[in-house]
C-alpha cells in the first residue's frame, strides 16, 4: 500500500486538479465541494509538521456491491480498505470511544495525517481511530480496475450515498465484533460531502454510531432548500469584508476581460498578461479560473494566512493602474510566484471523475451565480445540467433524491422531536455554510459555527497559530460528545441491571 | 379493477393457501407471518357486516424500480396501486391528517375494508385515508406480468423492504404535493410484516411520516434478537392456558400419528380418520396440518369465538377415548364440518409465492420448536434453511440485514434518546408478540399490548362484540396520536412565526 503519508506535491496535484475540474465545462460547477485537504495547499510548511501519527495498521473488508437488491450481480464484492490505528485505544472494557471518519469524494490515504479530530483527540479519549474508504476511490473499487468500474451508468450505478453509508455500517459492525468491542460508542466524522454523510449515518444507522460530527456539512443545498445564489453571495461577502476596493476591483474585471477577449489577439492578450501556462481558448475558460481562485481562497479563508486576505493584499496592494494587472497581482499573491499560472492538467483525478458521477446522480447542489454579487450573474440551469449529464453517462440524475431519502425540507420542524447527538460545524466564511445547519435542531443536534472559520477547519489538525476562537470551538465539540458518552455509559448501565 | 369488497370466499382460498404454505417444504415454515385478514376467516358473518367505507379511489402511481442504483435498467419504472379515500377529509388547511395505511405482502384489496383502524377512525380525525400495494403483489408488478417478475432472482431482486418503504416515501410526497397538504401530519399505519414497514418507516423517513402504529410487528424476530422458539412457546402458552387436559391430548398426539404412520397402510389409516382430501403422502405432511391449525388458532385467537378455545373445546368434549379422534374432532370444531379436510391446493397464491421470496431473500426469521411445548422439538436450521433458498433461487438469504438495516439488537439503549412517535402494539396472545417491542422505549415510542389480544386485532374493524380491554386500547393508541398531533401543531405554529 506505501506510506500513508502523502507528500505535499501530492496534495497540490490533487487540488489544482480539483481546481481545474470546477472550471470546466459550461457551468458544471458543482463539485465545488472539493476534499477537505485542499486547504493544505497554501501552508505546506505548517502541512508537513503536522503531527503524524503512527501505527495505521490497513485492512480490505469484503464489501457487498449492492445492499438493496438481491440479483444474482447485486452478490458480487469487492475489497474495500480501512485502516485502524490502536495506539491511543484503551480497549473494548473501557469507557473509550471508537472515532470512525467516514471517507470522501477522494482516496483516504491523505486523511490519515489530514483528520486532525481524530489524532489530537484520540489521546485523551483513549480512542480507537478507524478510517474507512469511499467505494469507487483509493483502493476501494469494484469490478476490478478502475477502468472497469467506471466505464459506464452500468457499473458506475452502485457509486452512490446509500450504497456508501450502508458499507459504512457493515465496516463499522464487523470491527466492533472482531474486537468484542459491541458496547463502545462510536462517533462518525466527516467533513464536506463527507460531513453530509457523518450526519445522515446517525439518522440513517442509530444502532450504529451513537453520534456523528458533520463538518461543513452542506446538507440543505439540495432541492432549493437554500437558494441558488447563497454560495457566491457568501464568497462576495467575504472579500467585500476583506476589502472594499479589492470587492470592487474584481467586480469590475469581468467586464474588462469580455472586452479585451472580444478584440483581434484578445486572448493571446490576455494569456500573456497572466502567464497561463496553456494559451486561453475561450473568456469564460479564464473566468472559470479566477472564479476557482475567488471561491477556493473563500472557502478554504483560514488563519494564519486567510487567503481571502492575501488575494486582496495583492490586488490592493498593486502598483499598476488597470485592473486586470491588479486581478494579476492578485493572482501572484494567492499562488505565489510561479513562472506560469493556471496549469490545465487533465480532468483525470480520481475526484474529478469519481464527484463528476455523483453530481450526475444524485448530489445535484444547485448552485449558481445571483444578483448583487462581485460575479456575473450566472444562474443555475437544471434543464441545462440533466442535458450535460445525459451527455456524459446517458442517464439523467434524480434531483430530488437526496431530500427524498435524507430530508432536508423544514428540517428543525422535523428533528427537534427526532434524532439526536449530531454536531453540525460551520465556519460561516465558508460558502457552503449557506447550506449547512446554523441553528441547534433539539438539545443534541447543535449547531456550532464561528463567524471567521472556513471549509472543515475545526476537524483539521491543530496548529499553535490557531486563534481563540477556533481552539474554542473544537473544545466545545469535545465537551458535547463528552456529554453523549456520559448519558451513553449511563444508560447501558441502568440497561445491563435490567 | 372491479370491486373492492372482496367476498369471503375469496378471503377462505386465501387463507386456506396460506394454511398449506406453511406446512409444505421440511420447516421452510417461516411464512407463518400471514395477513391479518387471514383471521376473518372465522366469522363470515360478522365479516361481512364490517362497515365498508364508500368513496375509494384508485390511482397508479409511475415508481422507479430501483431506487438506490443508477444503472439504466434502475431507471425502470412499473405502475403502482393506490387508493384515496376523501370521504371525511378535511382538506388540506385543517388539521386533518392523512393515514397512510402500508400494504404488505398480499394484494391490497381486502385492505379496503379489513382495516378498521383506517375507517373507523377517519370520520373523527377528519382524515384522508390512502391505502399503498406493496410492490410485486397485486397489481402493482414490475415487468409488465406477475410471471416475468417472479422468474428468477434476476427480476425478483427489486423485491424486498428497503425499496418498498422508498416506494412508499414517493408516493406520499406525490399525494402531499398533489393535495397542497405538506404540511398536513401523516400517520403510517401497518400490521404484521407491514407493522413492521410502518415502524421501520417512521425510522427511516421522520421527513415523511410524523408518526406510525405498528400492530404486531415482530420487528425483533431476526438475527437471534428473539430465541428461536419463542413463537411455539406462545402457541402451547395459549392452549395450555385454555385447557391443560387439551395442551396434553395434543402434546401427546405427535407420537400417536408417528406410530400410526410407520405402520403398513398407516398413511392411509390417518387420511380416512381425518377425512383428508388427498391421500396423506407422508406423516410430516399431516402434521404440518395441524400445527398450522394449531399456531393460526393460537395467532388469531381472537374474540368473540377464540379459535383455540374452540379447538380445545372440540378436543376436550370429544366423546371418544383415543387421542387421534379427539383431535380430529378439534379440527372440525375449528374449520366446521366439512366433506373433506387440509385440502391441499397448490402454492400458487400471490403471497405464498411472493412471501417465499422475502424470507428467502432477508426477511430471515428463524422461527423453530424449542423443548417443553405441546410440539415436537424442531429447531431452525439456518444451513437447510439457507440450501432450500438456494434451490428455490439460486441465491442466498442474508440473513443480516434486517438488523443491519433497521436494528434491533439493544433497542431500548438506542432507541431511548433516538426517534419518536411510534406505537408498537400487540396482542399477547399472538404467537409474534414474542418478537414485538413490548416495553416503551422511550416517551413517544410506546408499547401497548393486550394480555388477551392477538394478531393485529387492533387494526382490525371495530365490532359490537369487543370486550372493554380491546376498546381501551384502541383508545389509548387514539390518545396518543393525537398527543403527537397536538405537538406538531404547535411546533408548526411557532415554526411559521419564525
Amino acid at each position: 500500500m506505501g506510506s500513508p503519508i502523502v507528500s505535499s506535491q501530492w496534495f497540490q496535484f490533487i487540488v489544482i486538479v480539483l481546481s481545474v475540474s470546477v472550471g470546466s465545462a459550461a457551468r458544471f460547477d458543482i463539485p465545488r465541494l472539493s476534499p477537505i485537504r485542499g486547504t493544505i495547499l497554501k501552508d505546506p510548511k505548517i502541512r508537513s509538521s503536522a503531527p503524524v501519527s503512527k501505527g495505521f495498521q490497513t485492512f480490505y473488508y469484503t464489501q457487498t456491491l449492492d445492499h438493496f437488491n438481491y440479483k444474482p450481480e447485486s452478490y458480487a464484492t469487492f475489497q474495500q480498505r480501512y485502516v485502524l490505528n490502536f495506539k491511543h485505544w484503551g480497549g473494548a472494557n473501557t469507557t473509550a470511544p471508537i472515532f470512525v471518519y467516514l471517507g470522501a469524494e477522494s482516496p483516504m490515504d491523505g486523511d490519515l495525517s489530514g483528520i486532525g479530530f481524530l489524532h489530537d483527540n484520540a489521546a485523551p479519549f483513549k480512542a480507537l481511530c478507524v478510517y474507512i474508504e469511499h467505494r469507487y476511490y483509493g483502493k476501494s473499487i469494484p469490478f476490478r480496475s478502475r477502468k472497469e468500474a467506471f466505464k459506464n451508468a452500468r457499473t458506475l450505478g452502485y457509486f452512490n450515498s446509500a450504497q456508501a453509508i450502508a458499507d459504512y455500517a457493515d465496516i463499522i459492525m464487523h470491527i466492533k465484533k472482531k474486537l468484542h468491542a459491541m458496547s463502545s460508542p462510536v462517533i462518525v466524522i466527516g467533513g464536506s460531502y463527507g460531513g453530509m454523510l457523518a450526519s445522515w449515518f446517525r439518522l440513517k444507522y442509530p444502532h450504529v454510531a451513537l453520534g456523528a460530527l458533520a463538518s461543513s456539512a452542506p446538507i440543505l443545498y439540495f432541492n432549493n432548500i437554500t437558494p441558488s445564489g447563497a454560495y457566491y453571495s457568501i464568497v462576495s461577502k467575504d472579500f467585500r469584508e476583506a476589502s472594499e476596493t479589492c470587492y470592487q476591483t474584481i467586480r469590475k474585471s469581468w467586464s474588462e476581460i469580455d472586452k479585451i477577449a472580444s478584440k483581434h489577439h484578445g486572448l493571446s492578450t490576455l494569456s500573456k498578461k497572466f502567464k497561463t501556462c496553456q494559451p486561453l481558448t475561450s473568456s469564460s475558460e479564464f473566468k472559470n479560473y479566477l472564479d476557482t481562485m475567488y471561491t477556493g481562497a473563500a472557502q478554504y479563508d483560514r488563519p494564519p494566512s486567510y487567503p481571502v486576505n492575501e488575494v486582496c493584499r495583492g490586488i490592493d496592494g498593486s502598483k499598476k493602474q488597470d485592473i486586470l494587472s491588479k486581478i494579476f497581482d492578485g493572482v501572484v499573491a494567492y499562488y505565489g510566484s510561479q513562472p506560469c499560472y493556471f496549469n490545465q492538467l487533465t480532468d483525470d483525478s480520481e475526484t474529478y471523475q469519481g464527484w463528476r458521477w455523483q453530481t450526475c446522480s444524485e448530489m445535484v447542489m444547485p448552485i449558481g451565480v445571483g444578483e448583487n454579487t462581485m460575479f456575473q450573474p450566472d444562474p443555475f440551469d437544471l434543464d441545462s445540467f440533466i442535458k450535460t449529464c445525459k451527455g456524459y453517462y446517458g442517464i439523467p440524475p434524480r434531483p430530488h433524491w437526496i431530500t427524498s431519502y435524507y430530508g432536508g425540507q423544514d428540517i428543525k420542524l422535523i428533528l427537534q422531536r427526532f434524532g439526536s447527538n449530531i454536531i453540525f460545524s460551520n465556519g460561516l466564511r465558508d460558502p457552503y455554510s449557506s447550506g449547512g445547519v446554523l441553528e441547534n435542531l433539539s438539545d443534541s443536534i447543535l449547531a456550532v459555527s464561528t463567524v471567521k472559520g472556513s471549509h472543515c477547519l475545526d476537524i483539521q489538525p491543530k496548529r499553535e497559530t490557531d486563534p481563540e476562537w477556533l481552539v474554542e470551538q473544537r473544545k466545545m465539540v469535545v465537551k458535547i460528545i463528552k456529554g453523549w458518552m456520559a448519558k451513553y455509559y449511563a444508560d447501558l448501565k441502568a440497561f445491563k441491571l435490567q
